[in-house]
């Protein structure tokens, strides 16, 4: 059971952005910038280029409608897309409130934000999540 | 008319990689790993998340035959994927072999390589490619 999994199962807490039958959306805990947020389908699958067109799409789809939430929340000319995978065996979506060309990189310093502040970037999205 | 539409008219070259009806692929110039590739709407639209559910769906679904077939001519653990788009106001998904978590940082220094190697990399993922 992947990191996510139990995220999903409510076993390890989360930040909780959007959720629907299959797929699940919460703060990354390591943000790039205000409102990243990670996209993730309920099964577990590795790879994103793994899941059947269905699931990819229904995937793309419901991080569309999360990404429109976000932009609302974190105004940003763009909401900018990274899928990596290496670290956790099981597809995620970073979606990321762009700035610049700049705001997509792993390898700097990540946002130190407060539980109240995780708290109050999820219900600002979520306020703004439709399904 | 952006300049990804030019180079889907063919009025810019390219090194194409694939292409379908509403679907075309074609090697990043600026690469961060041999292999690194745009996948493009043939319909100009500025920002994913503007695309139809179908739309989306579609470019996914074309970006994973794609990815199938750069990872048979480049293996890597995954290949990643990024759009940011602040540059070109024409919808494009980054597919780069990844080697590790640093591989995507646009702020890195790209490869260069001869049209020879752009190319023969061109060739190399178009023979492994299937609709």
């Amino acid at each position: 059971m992947t990191v996510f999994s139990k995220i999903i199962a409510g076993e390890i807490p989360s930040y909780k952005v959007a959720e629907d039958e299959n797929y699940y959306a919460f703060l990354d805990i390591n943000p790039l910038a205000a409102g990243h947020t990670l996209v993730v389908p309920k099964k577990e699958t590795d790879y994103i280029f793994d899941l059947s067109d269905e699931d990819l799409s229904g995937l793309m789809v419901f991080a569309k409608k999360v990404a429109h939430a976000l932009i609302k929340a974190y105004p940003a000319p763009k909401i900018g897309i990274s899928v990596i995978g290496l670290d956790v065996p099981h597809v995620h979506v970073h979606l990321v409130p762009l700035q610049d060309n700049t705001t997509i990189n792993f390898a700097k310093e990540k946002l130190k934000l407060s539980a109240a502040e995780f708290q109050e970037i999820a219900e600002n999205i979520a306020n703004n999540f439709h399904l």
